[in-house]
């Protein structure tokens, strides 16, 4: 019998060839992230316990950016112990402002490496599967121990797969396939499976817009979300590492547990409702209902190729006067890349407030909005109080929140097509 | 006996041509403004109180901008009722992102005219004194009383002077001058007195030095801190409105309670130690103090002759690797002629993290300081437990955060003296 992609990782990192779904197993991971105040945990448990070095500096990444510059002092005095941790034991460190959200700094700096296996203390970790990684988030008891021993347990799991076909229609992106998944298969159906992005409109996709879905990943539930590498991947990831590395494929005759096949050329604009990420609608369902905030930013859809999508529909408009855009772009290296472009210039003359990367509204760190309030959002969750107690968060490609900002209430980005010629 | 300026601005204002000062006066403003969580109290007590309208919409400013966008459920819902409010009421309002701290968007829009008295709901109102306007922070509680009528109490103050001859060295700004004055005649020189800033010097400085001093005239106690017109106040004023307005300036035969000479050219890069705005020295004597946290940024200096004078020294160079630095422009027009003339390029190249503008750590919003750590920021207080809660923060001139960060440690400015060739 044949192995899925997340099977072979697993094999290798266990060094376990057998191996099959539901086996308990215990991984060496490639390489670990871990992130803001969760590191004073592990600083103190370090400590306590007299543990004097991680299991490979060089395969440590730790990053400030929930909650940069920190709004509070229980952050503020967090991050301190995380410089701390990060200079004690000779990790890698991403300081505020210098770099940007984890997922991003990672990536960008060659970390995440096709047939890798990775563990990141962060729920959407597995956005590294956009580069064919096995990646998963951990909570901070199981990190401590990764970092000290370099492995994890896992449960085997199965693998399911989306087969992409056909071409997504204009104006609808990557974040429309993901939330049109996750509607009409629900945020279950992949919980404890690994699931595969394959097909030739998995391929079409750009980096950002595998890594839209990947990221996402979690939110239907899954295991680990990976993507097959392919020329694009490749290039990326020779361009920022020199050390080897085996991208991984599924065998022809492995055993998935479900095969779900979508074809692309149908899926409209859509928009996730309140209170859940599988609440998702067409945009024609929802248009003209009232929105006071609109957010550009985040690890799932803050990317350059996003903030480009944006522009091209900003430009020249104005943000409704009664609304109000922000925009955070997801990394140092795409925001300045952004403000040469002229990008963040568009932003800017439309009424939009720029702040520098972070996860900003999608951590519920700023903006949060206010009682009556309601939000449409590119990041990745609308849960119920995660963005304010009682606003309702609408989740939509960066495209349907650039031209909805314009009117200050949902709008099919369709209208703004013209744009695109 | 000849009048000084408040005494000239309160008489016309209190229709009490004889006044002096000690006496008790009712004073008809000639514009208001009310900032962020406080206008909620206005509104609550309007409606409790049953009024119907404010004293003139056309003279009351709202602005949204110390906790923006906000980062507590409380001020998230604060803005919602701030919204409503200048709904409601009609006055002018500025919204999140769009316009930035409620001075600078209270001065580029030319409502600070020469000879008038304005009472805002912030302590540094006094800023408009550096366009000869009569300017004072009040409490909630009086402000809604202004609101309603359009008037408020004074005791007349005593006035007092500062003569500023000669010319400023290289490197030295009004932010030393400042801390100068504040350091030598301590935070309460001008405790319920008018200070008025006079000589060659005063005339020298740009508009936005003289703000920076009007600014901080609070920090030594005064009730207005006020310049004199001249034709760089009235080209600024002419421009933004076309409203008659008639510049005040002290009789040769007023009544100075004291009047203080000070020889600028003698003032070098001065730095106030924690944690007080009087306790100040020359940077010589703080030089390689050891510093976390820069911040270059509020309505004290985060204008565009403050990013201008910071991007000189910081333009390719890099922030100290152990420390950080956050830019802040303090309003939407500055930013975006920073963005347009590659100022905000420069910081970001340099590692700095650049924010929308907003009062951020001036005022403890954001960049809290943790256990430990020390801040050199260019805005007007480093008062105890306010920017985090042990922190020590140190305050100069936008140069010497600019120079300081570049070595993560207190620098003297004039080291880069040739950035300015």
């Amino acid at each position: 019998m044949g192995k899925t992609i997340a099977e072979k990782i697993l094999a290798r990192t266990a060094g376990l060839p057998e191996l099959k779904p539901g086996d308990m197993i215990m991984a060496y991971v490639d390489r670990t992230m871990i992130v803001d105040y969760k590191v004073q945990e592990h600083y103190n448990t370090f400590k306590e316990l007299g543990i004097t070095k991680v299991f490979d500096p060089e395969k440590v990444v730790t990053v400030l950016e929930h909650h940069v510059p920190p709004a509070t002092q229980f952050h503020a005095d967090a991050h301190v112990i995380a410089r701390k941790f990060a200079k004690e034991y000779s990790v890698k460190f991403g300081e505020i402002g210098r770099h940007g959200i984890c997922h991003t700094y990672f990536i960008e700096n060659g970390y995440a490496r096709p047939g890798e296996l990775v563990v990141g203390e962060d729920s959407h970790t597995c956005t590294y599967g956009a580069f064919n990684v096995a990646a998963r988030g951990l909570g901070p008891d199981e990190m401590s121990y990764v970092l000290a021993t370099g492995k994890t347990w896992f449960k085997v799991p199965e693998t399911i797969r989306f087969v992409l076909n056909g071409k997504l229609p204009s104006m609808s992106y990557a974040k429309d396939m993901i939330l049109h998944i996750a509607g009409k298969y629900g945020t279950d159906v992949a919980l404890y499976k690994s699931v595969e992005f394959v097909g030739e409109a998995a391929h079409a996709l750009p980096l950002s817009g595998r890594m839209t879905i990947a990221n996402m990943g979690i939110e239907i539930g899954a295991k680990f979300a990976i993507f097959e590498a392919d020329e694009k991947t490749l290039e990326y990831v020779k361009a920022r590492t020199d050390e080897a590395f085996v991208p991984v494929t599924s065998d022809e005759d492995a055993d998935f547990s479900a095969i779900y096949t979508i074809d692309v050329s149908k899926i409209g604009p859509q928009i996730a409702c309140p209170f859940s990420v599988s609440n998702v609608k067409p945009v024609e369902e929802v248009e003209g209902q009232v929105i006071q905030q609109f957010f550009i930013g985040s690890c799932t859809n803050g990317g350059l190729d996003d903030l480009r999508v944006a522009a091209k529909i900003l430009k020249g408009q104005k943000v409704f006067p009664e609304s109000r855009l922000i925009v955070i772009p997801t990394s140092m290296k795409i925001y300045e890349q952004a403000l040469s472009e002229g990008l963040l210039n568009i932003f800017i003359k439309a009424g939009a407030m720029v702040e520098g990367p972070t996860c900003g509204l999608c951590a519920g760190d700023r903006g949060i909005l206010g009682k009556g309030e309601t939000g449409l959002y590119s990041n990745n969750r609308n849960f119920k109080g995660r963005q304010g107690k009682e606003a309702e968060v609408y989740l939509a490609s960066p495209a349907t929140v650039a031209a909805s900002a314009i009117h200050g209430k949902i709008t099919d980005p369709r209208k703004y097509a013209h744009c695109f010629d």
